[in-house]
C-alpha cells in the first residue's frame, strides 16, 4: 500500500525541508517523492544533512513543472491545507485520510498523492481546487503553521498506521512474547503468604484489619503479575520470615553486622 | 489537558532539534519543556531558526541535570524507545498513549512526561527503567531512527488529537474521582527503601543484582500505585527493617508470642 502513495512538494524554498521530508518518508516506509517547481536547489549539503541517510529518495524524486504533471496518474489527490478559503472543499482529518487509504488503494492502478504547498504561502486556490479533498492537521489556532517536513511526518505516520492496520495490526507495539501470568490459585497462595508474613512482623492485626489485605490485593492485581514476579515476591516473604523468626542470639551473617551490639 | 504534558529531552546534541521540538510543541499546544543535561548550547541561531516563532518555549524550558529532577512530580512517565531490550517493558503505541491521556490526567495532580533520548543513542537502560511504559512510533524497520523533533511532532500530534477528542466528548460520563497517584519522586524513594530493606534481610546482593530491582520496578510500575498504596508498602518495609534490626534477645511484643522461646 505504501508504495502507491506519493508525496508532492510544490515550490519548496529550503533544501533542508526536502531532506527532512525524505527522512520522514523513509522512516514511514514511503518512497515516491515529486518536486514541483522547487524554488531552491533540491540537493545541497543541507538536504543531505537533514535526510540523514534517506537522500536516495531525493535523488530518485521526479522533478516536474506543474502539479498536473506530478499527479497525472493519481486516483486520489489530497492537498494539505490550513482551512478551506473562498470555496469550501471536502475537508478530512489525517486520521480519516488514513482510514480511507485501504479502500482508495484497493484497485490495482490506484495511486494517492498527498500535496504540500510552499513554506510561506501554502497551496494556491487553483492548486487546492485540483484536489479531491483537503486534509487539515489540527494545530494550535495561535500558531498553526507547521514546518513542511513536520507536516509530511504527520501524514506519513497516518499512512503507515493505515498500512500496519491493514496488515492485521502488526508492528507498532508488537506483542512482546509474554511471560505466563500468575494463576488465580498462585495469587491466592501469595496473598495467604503475604498475610502470614505481615502478621509475623507485626504489621497486620487480623482483629483490626482496616482493609489492609484488600488494599494490597487491589494493588497487586492491578499489576497483573507474572508467575516469575510472584516467585520473587514469595522469596522476599520467605526471607523476611526467616530473618524475623531466627533464634535469639543468632544474627544473619551476610549484611549490616555493624548494627549488631557488641557482645 | 495539554498544559499538564511535559516534553523531556535528554542529552540533546543539536540546537536545531531543540528549536524543532519547540515548534512542534507550540504547533500542537504543548508548552512545558525540560532539557536534561543538554550536550549543546540550547539557544543558538539554529534554535531560533528552527523554532520559527516558538523559541519562547526554549526560553522558559527548565534545565536540569538528571531525568529524576525533570519528572519528579509526574504521575506517568513514558519513554520514547525503539524496542525493549534486555528486560521487556510495557510497550504502547502513540495512539494508545493518546487514548489513555484523558484518564491519566483526570486527577488534579496528575502530570505526564514524554521522555526522548539522545540523537545518537536514545535512552539508556537505566532511564528506560525509570519509565512506566515505553512508546514506540512504528517506523520502517530498515530505517527506524526518527529525527528527534519529528518524534516529538508525532507524539505531540497524538496528544492534541486526544485533547480535541476529550473536548468533543465533554459533558459525557464523568470520570471516576481518582485517588492521587504516586509521583515519580515518591516512587523512587520507595524503590530506594525497598532496595535497602532487601539488602538488610539478605535477599538482595547489589554485587549480584540479577535484574532483581529492575523486575520489582516493572512489577510496581505496572500497578500504577496510588500514593496511599505506596505509604502502606513503605510501612511494611519500615516494620520489616525494625524487626530484623532489633537487638538480640528482644522479641517483638505485639503478635505471635507463642513462638517466643521460653525465657
Amino acid at each position: 500500500m505504501l508504495d502507491r502513495i506519493r508525496i508532492v512538494l510544490i515550490g519548496t524554498s529550503h533544501p533542508g525541508n526536502i531532506g527532512g521530508t525524505a527522512r520522514a518518508m523513509h522512516n514511514m516506509g514511503l518512497a515516491d517523492l515529486a518536486l514541483v517547481a522547487p524554488r531552491c536547489e533540491p540537493l545541497t549539503s543541507d538536504t543531505i544533512s537533514r535526510a540523514s541517510g534517506a537522500d536516495h529518495i531525493v535523488h530518485s524524486a521526479r522533478r516536474v513543472e506543474t502539479l498536473e504533471q506530478a499527479v497525472a496518474d493519481c486516483t486520489l489527490v489530497v492537498g494539505a491545507s490550513a482551512r478551506s478559503r473562498t470555496l469550501p472543499w471536502p475537508m478530512i482529518t489525517p486520521r480519516t485520510l488514513g482510514s480511507r487509504l485501504p479502500d482508495e488503494l484497493s484497485g490495482v492502478e490506484s495511486r494517492v498523492a498527498l500535496v504540500f504547498g510552499r513554506e510561506d504561502s501554502g497551496l494556491s486556490n487553483t492548486e487546492l481546487q485540483r484536489c479531491h479533498a483537503h486534509v487539515h492537521i489540527p494545530t494550535n489556532p495561535d500558531f498553526s503553521s507547521l514546518n513542511l517536513a513536520a507536516a509530511v511526518q504527520v501524514l506519513a505516520y497516518e499512512c503507515r498506521l493505515a498500512s500496519l492496520a491493514q496488515h492485521e495490526e502488526e508492528g507498532g507495539a508488537e506483542a512482546e512474547p509474554q511471560q505466563p501470568l500468575a494463576s488465580h490459585e498462585e495469587l491466592e497462595h501469595y496473598f495467604a503468604h503475604l498475610e502470614r508474613t505481615l502478621i509475623t512482623i507485626g504489621f497486620h492485626d487480623p482483629a483490626l484489619p482496616r482493609q489492609l489485605m484488600a488494599r494490597l490485593r487491589r494493588f497487586t492485581l492491578k499489576a497483573r503479575p507474572e508467575r516469575m514476579e510472584l516467585n520473587i515476591l514469595r522469596g522476599i516473604l520467605t526471607t523476611t520470615e526467616k530473618q524475623v523468626a531466627r533464634p535469639q542470639g543468632e544474627q544473619r551473617q551476610d549484611a549490616d553486622d555493624s548494627n549488631t551490639p557488641a557482645p
